[in-house]
């Protein structure tokens, strides 16, 4: 990100931004002189609010869900966060003790790698196919930490469902749903709950097939999944508004570390939410939002297609925003590579693949991947990205 | 603060909830409209930004704390954050380990005992006195912790040094650059850095007298203060946005922190601070508030001149959000005391004073004293609470 904020030049496929063109302004600016334009309403936006959250907002995004998952949901079982990034350190704060263990797609979304390494964890790597999480593969991962008795220290499996990041896969209600059982078989070994943290942040950027139930419809789900949600991805990435779904008593335990934090999200941020929930912005924005994205997904595999050496493989994706590029072996990716080099100097960015791998002494890193994103650049940028990028993948090759 | 909420009936002295009427909801309003109504603040308003905060918001708060403290700041020293509390919360996760030693004022700010037991510390009592810590008392307890061998897990004295929640007392500069001496001269005994963490959330309520120089400015500050400021009280609590001035090494650690609880504070809430700062709107807004608070402050100790036993101890307060009231010894004022429960059967409620009070084995906590906050009361409520509590005090002495 950094980068990309000091060299405007380049063109960045690496940065999660989300469509700079299709940011709510109008919206944004009409529900805001609405709620501050009287003290009803506006008091309260510019006003402390609970931990926990705003109730309104709790009970729109509790409907919203239970809506897609088709069961009942309760406010009650909710907790705001100033995104879902802060969701995943309070869970990740509220659970682990340092030399615990977390169970990690391979690959998993960077970012949380480095909240497992700020709390001094270890990551064990799942396998990851196009349909999901590799269930054989988890079953030999917690069979192999049970025979080295290392199962006390699990805490959970976090699972990026939707068009994860950086693979742009989901994984499908089955796997999701056969995860959960499998953790729950291995509890009498580890001696507490094994948690499934179901992170949801792209679940709503869907633009192909159709939407799949979360874990929480699964059976044991309400026990013992933690749904991460967020509005900030959706609908505006400058107005930092995440949820979770929690069973007890982690709810309780993360609303405890909340207050601690920051005592609750600011109330302007959720109250914008609400409304936009509450009056359909929210929706005609994203609808609008998920025809943008499938625009730019097709701009850019369309560039893919016509650029890119065909020993590179690559899979068209259903939403989210990005796409994840398999170089042959020899091409190395990562950030001090010859090619990221190369890519550099052509003025393209890109998010190297190995960042995804947690250190997982079972297998070595594989380094010759590329997380590329449609959300920040306009159609032009990713055109010209894509192919100045097919062009160092030729000179590499 | 939950109890309020749930009994919108109860006059509550107890909430640090800021002024309801006094909020900027036309300046807010005004404000947005213009961020949102071009692409070219509208758009960074809405997307992510840096983890530091924004760049505009940060020099501004750099040039505002500068002639505040006559001393030049650069915005590189700056690191904006989710309010202040989220600051404490990131420098405490950055300087101390479970066991660490954290000085506090007797009594300090209830909210931090929170932070610092959540994180394993113990809290040592420093006295307070009206104008500020006590230097003898300071010098007793490092020589005390010096003797225990227990200087090296000391990390700061956290000092809230203007208009203090929960005293109302402002520490002189004079003692805040006695009390940075006085840890440099441990320092040898600890082996690393003795911190002043100076949180002055409230040093722009002041409505009486002159603004203190902060301890930035006094010999050694850059290199020893971490300087908490807010804009979430003096603006709108339900805009948090607070900084932390620090220095290197704690700046990029507390960074580094901050990228994983949550990549950065909300944009949306930065930039109408920039933009609130840039216009002069904060400025009116806030001495606008000033003579507000002022008038309430006039309207509670009015009341308590009238309605309280003499016996009552307190103090005019010359800024912040709180009167500090110590009853003869035998009125006890805790949570489950008869008195506590007296006046809430009347209908009225107050912060105990042992809150505050850390959890310190060298002192018995004082039970008979009280934190009266003319915050967020109106003042017919605020004439008709005090005279309450001085019906149940009248009856309990």
């Amino acid at each position: 990100m950094s980068l990309t904020l000091a060299h405007p030049k380049l063109i960045s496929l690496a940065a999660g931004f989300t469509d700079n063109a299709s940011l709510p302004l109008d919206e944004a600016r009409l529900l805001l002189d609405e709620i501050l334009s009287i003290p009803r309403t506006g008091q309260p936006a510019l006003q402390y609010g609970s931990t926990a959250g705003d109730l309104l907002l709790r009970k729109l995004t509790a409907k919203r869900l239970a809506a897609l998952d088709a069961r009942a949901l309760s406010p009650d079982q909710l907790l705001i966060t100033h995104g879902s990034q802060q969701l995943r350190y309070l869970l990740t704060e509220a659970l682990c003790d340092p030399g615990d263990i977390v169970l990690v797609e391979d690959p998993t979304y960077f970012v949380y790698l480095g909240i497992a390494q700020s709390h001094g964890l270890r990551c064990r790597g799942v396998r990851l196919l196009p349909d999901g999480i590799d269930l054989a593969h988890l079953e030999q991962v917690l069979e192999g930490l049970r025979h080295a008795g290392e199962l006390p220290r699990v805490k959970f499996l976090y699972l990026v469902s939707y068009y994860q990041n950086p693979t742009g896969y989901t994984t499908t209600f089955a796997r999701k749903a056969a995860a959960l059982k499998l953790l729950r078989r291995y509890e009498r070994f580890a001696g507490h709950p094994l948690y499934l943290l179901e992170d949801a942040a792209y679940r709503e950027l869907r633009f192909a097939g159709d939407d799949v139930p979360s874990a929480l419809a699964a059976p044991g789900g309400a026990e013992r999944v933690l749904y991460a949600g967020t509005f900030s991805k959706p609908f505006a990435t400058g107005v930092r508004v995440g949820f979770g779904v929690l069973p007890e008593p982690v709810l309780t335990t993360a609303t405890r570390i909340k207050g601690n934090h920051d005592f609750g999200t600011a109330n302007l941020l959720q109250q914008l939410l609400a409304r936009a929930l509450a009056t359909g912005a929210y929706e005609r924005h994203l609808a609008e939002l998920r025809r943008r994205y499938a625009t730019k997904a097709r701009v850019m595999t369309g560039a893919i297609r016509a650029h890119f050496p065909a020993a590179v493989e690559w899979r068209e994706p259903d939403g989210g925003l990005y796409v994840w590029a398999r170089a042959p072996k020899r091409i190395r990716t990562g950030g001090k590579s010859a090619f990221f080099q190369a890519a550099l100097k052509r003025g393209v960015l890109f998010v190297p693949g190995a960042l995804g791998y947690a250190d997982d002494p079972a297998r070595r890193k594989p380094d010759h991947e590329l997380r590329l994103s449609f959300g920040g650049a306009d159609e032009k940028q990713l055109e010209e990205g894509i192919a100045r990028l097919g062009r160092a993948l030729g000179a590499g090759s």
